[in-house]
């Protein structure tokens, strides 16, 4: 019933593996049928290389499996709260990349130092705080997606696609799984920049609010002349 | 007779080559069948190119060679070693992977610096101390296994997957050939990130005592919830 | 018409995701046929793995479309200015490639250290300064050209076969599509061992002079002896 | 009449991009053949992916050709002085290998940190001083090979594989074309984890003498019992 969506979340999360952000069943990709009100997730630590589209969990906006034999994701319920919080994402990736993941463990948001970041965001990868011993004894992966949300509070996920986890990792997302997992790629590429430049330059400091503008505006909004307009 | 054994054990070996753990001959990874008394392991200098699965060599638990046409990897007597003193083990993998390989020899333990180490164990990834003159001139190999055995004396090697040898490299086991492998590939990627998050941040701090917990014991342990059960 | 032209552009761009210098939709080449006043470029934000020969989009040296069906890379119009400038040049490279670009946004030139650089250049690869707001707001990508153009106010660009553009990324170029990538890839490989070797010796000096003259005429210019004259 | 010669010297050139060492048409193999007086090398400039067998070049112990209708690789004057000065060896490879070139740009010998680095050699890989002026400007190929057999005077080339030279890159030599490429292999390795390992603690001393001669001695020698023997 939900075979194009078990299809294109399979894809995505294959594409975890082509692109080397994850090893071995690290990671998961989601995407959200906000008509038919269900999400298609990878199951829980099932290995990337014997995995098929069938394999993909469907569950309610609740996270009651609606199809399939595997337990989802234990992160079900932050993506779960993630798509409930922010209506306009469709799908959501979530991996333990090596950059992104030690800004997450530095606790160090990624600073925007050049056009290929600005071209993603208006201004650095933000990470949220730790949680507190409450919030990780009980609804851990919840109370996870809710701490996202509390650091979005001034930013807009669509502007921003992604967020680090402190002492965790990175979450990513957009308008579908695969464009979740593009945005995870160009994180950890643009994480990875931020690393090499510092060592080259401590000093290196923001890029220009101006040309951090031209560049996000070039590539998104009503003004962006970036691509071939809906079709890509 | 010990055609399954074998087969696992090679396929486990050329995992190390897959994984980009070893170069050339280096490393090797061994099972032990705990009923026959006898573990399969790497011929030593052999090529993985050429290895196929009957090059295995079968040793029983004092190092005799009970099948196998060559001589059974120089680092055996620290496979024998461990085995006796950690019962719980069914199998070993040693590489000399660069980033775990760099910190045995910088002296220094893996920090557990986020919730990606935290999943592996719930602490540091330990480090023994160099062997002596004496311990080096006889039995090296012998001694290489008891100081890891010495550094384990208040450790769990069930929940402390890998030990750095100090100047040499790590030793990593799981209860297979395969999961021995893949916790030396764990490991790597966590040297990995410990790495650049002190140099992202060199006062990042170790994760709370709190959040290893939730973390090691959502993955280890009668309070899991993460994979399928034993199915995965 | 242009089939040929097309071709070589076509496989000079997939010679980028070869050699791992983008990801994803990053980066564009482009050929110039000076003779017929055309050039050919990559698509703007098309995916390599579904482009063809015949994606490729040709156009005047006034960026009129002159055949294809897709709008032409949005850096087309600092192309263009490179073209016109540097008479000496046939193909251009643009990419974010980690090292380059780390460079170029920590606004430092990558200084001579070693032979592997004089077989490139006779010097420190330029950086460009950042442009101004005004430069930003209007012909942003014809200023990108500009800015290129004037620091190359003293320097020759048939020695120097590339440029990083502050806070951007790197520009290569030479004597065809193929040939620009290759420079985008040897220029790479300069940044990321400058890179190390100014954190294993932060004091290592530019190579000598004369060492930079010797390497630079082995392989450039009437005295050259590298390689097997036109033929390679 | 060489084809044998040619084939091995053919496979351990496509050894050095099967193993990352090299970019484009850089780096160089070789191997001699002393009872007949001539080595075959690698073409000057000639693109890895085209070359066939039949375009190795070989020459006399003069540099004259004897058969091939390339121009043999410009390193060739580096390649016969060593052959002639260290009579022992049967192969030479060169590359710039992004970790090994570091430390010859840094002109900074490669500290032997542990025990990867002792079954290779038994003391740091060493580097040679600059060329002078003079050096450089008439039979500058012959004179790299000059201050390496310089560097040489109280080294023994048959324990120790390799040499850097000073702002240029690696040699290392073995018992065979192939070997020599094994050893270059190695050295990259060894090169990137005394890189991480001083970074990671930049006080981390050299291994203690004993067991660089424990593992020296394992793999080399009379009392060597790491491998099969002859048989590998």
């Amino acid at each position: 019933m939900y075979e194009e969506l078990k299809k294109r979340v399979y894809e995505a999360n294959l594409k975890l593996v082509e692109h080397r952000l994850v090893i071995l069943t690290f990671g998961n990709v989601s995407e959200i049928d906000r008509e038919k009100g269900v999400l298609a997730i990878k199951p829980s630590g099932l290995n990337y290389e014997r995995m098929k589209p069938e394999d993909m969990v469907v569950v309610d906006l609740e996270g009651k499996v609606v199809e399939g034999r595997w337990k989802p994701s234990s992160d079900t319920p932050t993506h779960l709260y993630l798509y409930r919080s922010f209506p306009g994402l469709q799908g959501i990736a979530h991996a333990h990349s090596a950059y992104a993941t030690a800004y997450a463990q530095a606790q160090t948001e990624i600073p925007c130092l050049g056009t290929t970041h600005a071209d993603f965001a208006p201004g650095p990868v933000p990470v949220t705080r730790l949680l507190s011993k409450e919030e990780v004894s009980a609804d851990y992966e919840l109370n996870t997606g809710k701490v996202i949300v509390e650091r979005f509070s001034s930013l807009d996920p669509l502007q921003y696609p992604a967020c680090l986890v402190a002492g965790h990792g990175p979450f990513a997302w957009g308008n579908s799984a695969r464009a979740a997992v593009e945005n995870l790629l160009i994180l950890e590429h643009l994480a990875k920049m931020a690393f090499l430049t510092r060592l080259i330059n401590p000093k290196a400091g923001e890029l220009n609010s101006y040309l951090i503008k031209k560049h996000f505006e070039r590539k998104h909004g009503p003004k962006a002349y970036y691509g071939q307009g809906k079709e890509k």
